[in-house]
């Protein structure tokens, strides 16, 4: 089979989509269904989650459609009905979604989103929406985390390189940005995005020259005013030496130096040694920038340690959240057909029917607690209704949000969430419930299907 | 800023990439430089790597130009000399390659590519290069792990939900067809790489109708030949009794039932259950199919434990590469204007020059042994040079190879692999030496490098 073509991403979805798609389109099963996307658990260290990935989300489903060449590549599997591949020329989304806007904070267990639409056209979606709410959310609550740990300080994403893909590194960019970095290292994304970028240079410049001074001098010339020098190539304080002779002579020609960046060794010792020959040559407004290896865990050891750094350029381990690379996201049928569903596998119990999720907080505006409720039960006093109505007929019913209206909502986000659940290790469990009508409802869709499914076959099915 | 549009894959670069390119440029710096791009290290339990990305990197290459909106998105940045713009507008990459071909077995430290090109055309390319051979070197090395672990029993691909974004899952697709999978559930990665695809049902099919055997029947007359049936939304055994029944209607009607899937529980307990229960009822060719968290690991677990599985599905774990969803991928500088050059930063000391590795093999065809030399040197007796000439001149000088030759190279690589690195936990090292003259001129170039940068640089530069 040589049938290579670029497909669109309408055929992004699992093979079983598509044949779950048929044999319902067979079946006449057609009608409203409602899907619940959540995360059943938190991974390693994390007590919340940044809801990301619903502009994605919307803009796939607003251009929801096969094309001709993915309809031919489909016919020649020789496994669907041609009805069904006509009637999937023909379909576009037209449901609704609830959702949580991007940059809010969610918890384990709460629909992020609620698609409601014709099964068939909810089914095809589920690949694309768990993989970006999934991608999305796992690096934006990384990225959340190291903002918490620098505790103001600059941070910029240096991962385009390490991500997962061109496309994980321009939404990792664009995440970090929403949840508070200072910018990225990716010109793409900073022209994608709109997005401040930022750079200081490499070890292939330093080594390329005849020597460490030759290469900061030259690098000093070609920008002034915006270079920041790397200083570990050969030996980090004699490259701290020789930044200190250019910051020198360019503050002797009217510009300023504007940091060195350390990249490798042990940076809690060598910022400080680093500060004071700077302090020492009264170099004070030259600025220490650290990389290598850095995530929240590092930033937050450096800063408790009482490095005297003031930005940070983090990679690899944040760019695939290294320490929790995946997220237990599901997408689960809730509804058929107006009737709640749900299935019993072990572990992994799932709550019926169409829901919301409320939020109460303090009087001083801090979170205090969440219930998961029927969509249609009335909102417990002074609490927030998290799941709004984004699209209706297939059709966004909001106008997109800029990346700047993003960052603002996480910041105020990040603000109400008390203190405690910043915590970078170990934090604690916010409280999460079940209102009593959708326990009564888990309850009683349960034991139908038990009633139904656990008798014996025979005795069920007499043939 | 909102300068948001689709940037060409050129912009996908780290800004310092261009401000180092800016400074060599205006220092009229512009000779031919070697950048040598090699894993430093193994992840944990990895013996050996799946060289991958290496079609894509090329095509990269190739059509590497910036287009007119990425130049007036980088003017509109104020940090660029317009002389530079326009060197930009017209720079192609007009270098040369060499590299081990996709497929192929490496090891920590080998260049698995060498770029050989004026320096700020290979400057440039670096992002990329980096992301993308690390992205797919690290997936391949992992899915070929999964392979090794099942032992010739059918692995397919399941992640397109899990991995981070729909690239990634594109390319694991592609690599684990490579690496021996049978193919993908992913229908966009099957259309796009001719990877054969298939799959089963979701919960949400069975939760969706009346009853678990209402279900089962439906997809039945469906997909009466290519029908495998998922049980345990409800109760397993009691899925497995709901699937006997309809296999034996399937059979009655002259078709046959392929499969059932377990996808959560106690698989090696279930797998068995449900092996017997098939089994008194006469359906000895209807297979089990395994998924739910799997990967090497969790394939190994099961085999040794005797477990009556045909075929696995492997998603998350596999899709980021769970355990190691990183590795430690460089590019670097090693020759300038035909000097070579290395750093010599705390633990991270490069082996400076172009180079090439040869491989010797025992008498029987299996890896003895790898020796990283100078690229001039003489090959040892019965050796193999694993870099070859890809391209010249900006242009490949081979056919593009295809997926199935690809896949014939890996098998017969990893046939040659001994078993001993084949080990999924705690491997030995296979033994990769450094020549005796590439040995003395790293000597050379440190010891040049130290002498002239540890001075003291009023010694150095008096001024």
């Amino acid at each position: 089979m040589d049938t290579s073509f670029a497909p669109s991403l309408a055929l992004f979805t699992d093979l079983y989509e598509l044949t779950m798609a048929q044999a319902y389109w067979q079946a006449g099963r057609t009608e409203l269904a409602t899907f619940s996307l959540f995360f059943r658990s938190y991974p390693p260290d994390r007590a919340f989650f940044v809801s990301a990935g619903l502009t994605d989300v919307l803009d796939y489903l607003e251009n929801l459609q096969f094309s001709a060449a993915d309809l031919a590549y489909l016919r020649s599997l020789r496994r669907f009905d041609h009805g069904f591949l006509d009637y999937l020329a023909s379909l576009r989304f037209t449901g609704s979604v609830r959702a949580m806007p991007e940059g809010t904070i969610a918890f384990a267990n709460e629909p992020l989103l609620e698609v409601t639409a014709p099964i068939i056209e909810g089914q095809i979606a589920e690949t694309y929406l768990v993989n970006q709410v999934n991608l999305q959310t796992t690096l934006a609550t990384k990225a959340a985390r190291v903002v918490h740990a620098a505790r103001g300080k600059t941070v910029v994403d240096f991962a385009a390189r390490r991500t997962h893909g061109v496309e994980a590194a321009d939404k990792l960019a664009r995440l970090g940005y929403l949840v508070g970095f200072a910018g990225t290292s990716n010109v793409a994304a900073g022209a994608r995005y709109g997005i401040p970028v930022s750079g200081t240079m490499a070890h292939s410049f330093v080594t390329s020259f005849p020597s460490e001074l030759e290469a900061f001098r030259q690098f000093a010339r070609s920008f002034p005013d915006t270079c920041t020098l790397l200083v570990d190539s050969y030996d980090t304080l004699q490259g701290v030496r020789h930044a200190i002779i250019v910051a020198q002579e360019l503050r002797q020609a009217g510009h300023r130096l504007q940091g060195l960046r350390l990249d490798s060794g042990d940076l809690l010792s060598l910022s400080r040694q680093a500060r004071a020959l700077l302090d020492d040559a009264r170099l004070h407004d030259v600025q220490i920038f650290a990389s290598g290896g850095l995530d929240e865990y590092g930033v937050d050891d450096l800063l408790r340690g009482g490095a005297p750094i003031d930005g940070f350029g983090v990679g690899t381990k944040v760019g695939v959240s290294a320490d929790a690379p995946w997220t237990d996201c599901v997408y689960k049928l809730v509804e058929y057909a107006g009737q709640p569903v749900l299935k019993l596998s072990t572990g992994k119990q799932t709550l019926p029917g169409r829901k919301q999720v409320f939020r109460r907080r303090t009087a001083d505006g801090q979170f205090e607690r969440d219930v998961i409720a029927c969509d249609d039960e009335p909102p417990p006093t002074n609490a927030e209704a998290m799941l709004v109505d984004v699209m209706v007929g297939g059709k966004r019913i909001r106008p997109v949000e800029s990346l700047t209206e993003l960052r603002r909502r996480f910041q105020s986000e990040s603000a109400a969430l008390p203190k405690i659940f910043h915590a970078l290790r170990s934090p604690p469990k916010y409280e999460v419930a079940v209102s009593e009508r959708l326990q009564a409802l888990q309850q009683r869709t349960s034991a139908a299907a038990a009633a139904r499914e656990l008798s014996a076959p025979h005795e069920q099915h007499p043939r």
